[in-house]
């Protein structure tokens, strides 16, 4: 018989995550104070985050306990599953073998939470009883609300404006966690308050929604900020993921070959891919193939320079050396807006830099291509975020069809796409269309990178 | 540590469903023919349904084999999770066992896949490429066209118009994978033609729907028809919850002593019930409460009469005894628009008319209420025709915290809520109201029904 999905017993469910800092065969570039240009200590951070997170953010312990409150949180939907994907396979006619480790089933329907619920947890053991965060596609925002609700904490989620326009149920679903969702940019923040004088009619940006979170949280004592990507404790919480992956593709003794996933901030691929990756640089798994997939439009990895930016549009967050499109960046209207963020995670960027992982950006309609072909076999509509990794993965799977391989694929697969058939829609419409990023935007980020 | 997941490993699925015609105390009254009124044959429904569900209509074997191409579709997302709902019992300090049967990690998210790919399966065998359908809230005609996908049949979907308008996202669902949805009533059938000369405004309805998906597919070889609910056939595929759940808790040695789901044709809850509803006719559980939970606007199991009626507006489908409202029935415009069906599984009438089943009607405001209470702290938000049942179920949990017994409560959740936004945000927004369904309507269905 078959087998078409592997799954952990609950018992077996992972007790720590990884903290890939442990392992890095140079440290990670540290992050630096906005103002001062010098490496930040925990005391700078201490007005966003609790002093747990603070601590993670910058530990070098290669195993981090998961609170048995979190836990308990996580096995509403934890372990996911790992399917492999037979009827894909089989209508690519590709020897490779497929699996997918699939994230759709968590409550707002994404890897989300897995950060969320932890850092939650951590800002209610700590007093804090308010937390604001902003929220691109909804994603975030959702998995924070549902977090809030878990362990009574009140949640302000400043939603990028043209997302809170095209996506009404996506804050429905905040408001029935009981999450509190307004446009960004808002009149509530200074920085708000600024574009909306420049530009009453300002879409809005992942950068500028950071801006108005963060300057939230600094200004009031009983509110911290959360972040849902990019930080090394998000990835951290992610890595839930990945062990879990290892743990049960031991179990059936397969090892995957190529790994792939999508990267917007980076922390569902990061997730994935962290506990592999610990192979690789080990010497185990030299021809591990590790692939970061992102938008052509917003082509961070692929084009971006790599330097120290600010994390979002006013310059409020710490300096963190990345590839970055500059944090001006105002992304094309495309429909995976998780990934359109103009950095990306640190711990992503250097493990590029160290040749340990690579970048690929695809154009949109290839995406969606894909995902609807994957509906088609293995039933999951998903994300347009995971299209992009799902376009990668049948790319290499008909690699392996020309070249006779018999590659194994490890796909992340970050989510479904329930809440996100208006993008189905415009695609077959006709209504869609690819975007080109300019040179001469790049060449302007590289300019514009803060002098350090 | 507490367990919150009890899930079969993959090789202990059911491979047979289970035919509770095998065990009826009294035999079902047969379906008639609308044009003679006599007993049908397998002949007359020729036309509709391969042979293969025929006989299953028909059929007093106990248990049907599962063909292997039907597992390996199911094997996509089953054998499905039973949860026990920990932070709901803390939350209503209730001394109840909770668990919940969750489908709606299914493709489409609900639990109709389980008899769409049933039906899609033995369509293609018998040489059937093409088949037309109804849908009311979209469930079903997504459930359909993905099964559509997975064996290379064409789908045409007929969707009640005002659903058709108010849940775009569901058509595009649809054609992600494949399927072809059209507004009811349409000019593609005599049947739509004739509601469009009366009523160019028609918000349609399902029995009208049903109408047209009939008569298309009595006027073409090349296709047949299929119903989501209601027929013996699509109760016997839907058994597959109740086994898995059965044996399930076997393995945690624990037993229902109240099963609660929502009924719309009745197949979720049936498929759930059934195989426990058998210890009771056999005497082993004579105290088991089972609950099919209905809206007050739509009491076609509280408060309609029993006798035939047609499954369609048209009087084109057999006669079925049933609880109905009459089949020109137009429901008011509440959301859980799986639950407007005027009709009754035949199945679940004659069992509630025996008194192994009992109904429950829930308004909508107390079933949002309670769908709220969930997403809260179960996490999954979900569909409006399941917060009918969670109603039911909080209220039975806060009556044993009343008697201070510790009732084992089994709730069938048929699926999440996520495409659903539209009607939580109504909901919120103070848009929605409780109707009461007229008593002189009850009169005027039970002078309106077909004498035979």
């Amino acid at each position: 018989m078959k087998r078409f999905k592997f799954v952990l017993n609950e018992k077996e469910m992972p007790t720590s995550w990884y903290n890939i800092l442990a392992d890095l065969p140079e440290p990670l570039p540290p992050p630096l104070h906005p103002g001062t240009g010098k490496p930040i200590g925990p005391d700078d951070l201490a007005p966003l985050f609790p002093m747990a997170l603070i601590k993670q953010e910058m530990s070098t312990e290669r195993y981090i306990e998961i609170p048995e409150e979190v836990q308990d949180i996580y096995r509403i939907w934890r372990p996911t599953t790992l399917h492999r994907a037979w009827r894909l396979e089989k209508a690519l006619d590709t020897p490779a073998k497929i699996y997918y480790k699939y994230e759709g089933t968590s409550p707002p329907g994404s890897h989300k939470p897995n950060t969320a619920v932890a850092q939650a947890y951590y800002n209610k053991k700590e007093g804090i009883n308010r937390i604001t965060t902003e929220t691109g596609a909804g994603q975030w925002g959702s998995a924070l609300s549902f977090a809030g609700a878990c362990f009574g904490l009140e949640i302000k989620v400043y939603m990028v404006k043209i997302s809170y326009m095209q996506k009404p149920y996506r804050r429905v679903m905040m408001e029935t966690w009981g999450g509190n969702c307004i446009p960004s940019p808002s009149p509530d923040t200074q920085a708000g308050r600024d574009m909306l004088a420049k530009d009453p009619d300002c879409p809005g940006s992942l950068g500028l929604a950071i801006s108005e979170a963060v300057e939230e949280a600094v200004g009031r004592d009983d509110t911290h900020y959360s972040l849902g990507s990019v930080l090394n404790h998000v990835l951290l919480h992610q890595t839930i993921i990945g062990l879990e992956t290892k743990k049960v593709m031991e179990q059936i003794d397969e090892y995957p070959d190529i790994i792939i996933g999508c990267v917007g901030g980076g922390s569902n691929f990061a997730g994935l891919f962290l506990p592999f990756v610990k192979d690789k640089i080990e010497g185990r798994k030299p021809d591990l193939k590790i692939i970061n997939v992102e938008p052509a439009s917003c082509p961070t990895l692929t084009r971006g320079p790599y330097g120290y930016d600010y994390g979002d549009v006013a310059g409020l967050t710490p300096l963190m050396k990345m590839f970055t499109l500059g944090h001006g960046f105002i992304p094309p209207p495309v429909h995976a807006g998780g990934l359109r963020y103009h950095g990306m995670a640190p711990i992503i960027c250097h493990l590029l830099k160290l040749g340990l992982v690579e970048a690929r950006a695809e154009h949109q309609l290839g995406t969606f291509e894909a995902g609807v072909t994957f509906a088609r076999n293995e039933g999951i509509i998903s994300a347009p975020e995971t299209n992009h990794a799902i376009r990668a993965t049948i790319d290499e799977a008909l690699k392996c069809k020309e070249s006779g391989e018999s590659k194994t694929i490890l796909l992340g697969h970050s989510g479904h796409g329930h809440v996100d058939m208006a993008a189905y829609e415009a695609y077959f419409a006709g209504k869609l269309k690819d975007y080109n990023y300019p040179q001469e935007k790049i060449e302007e980020a590289l300019k514009d990178l803060p002098k350090v």
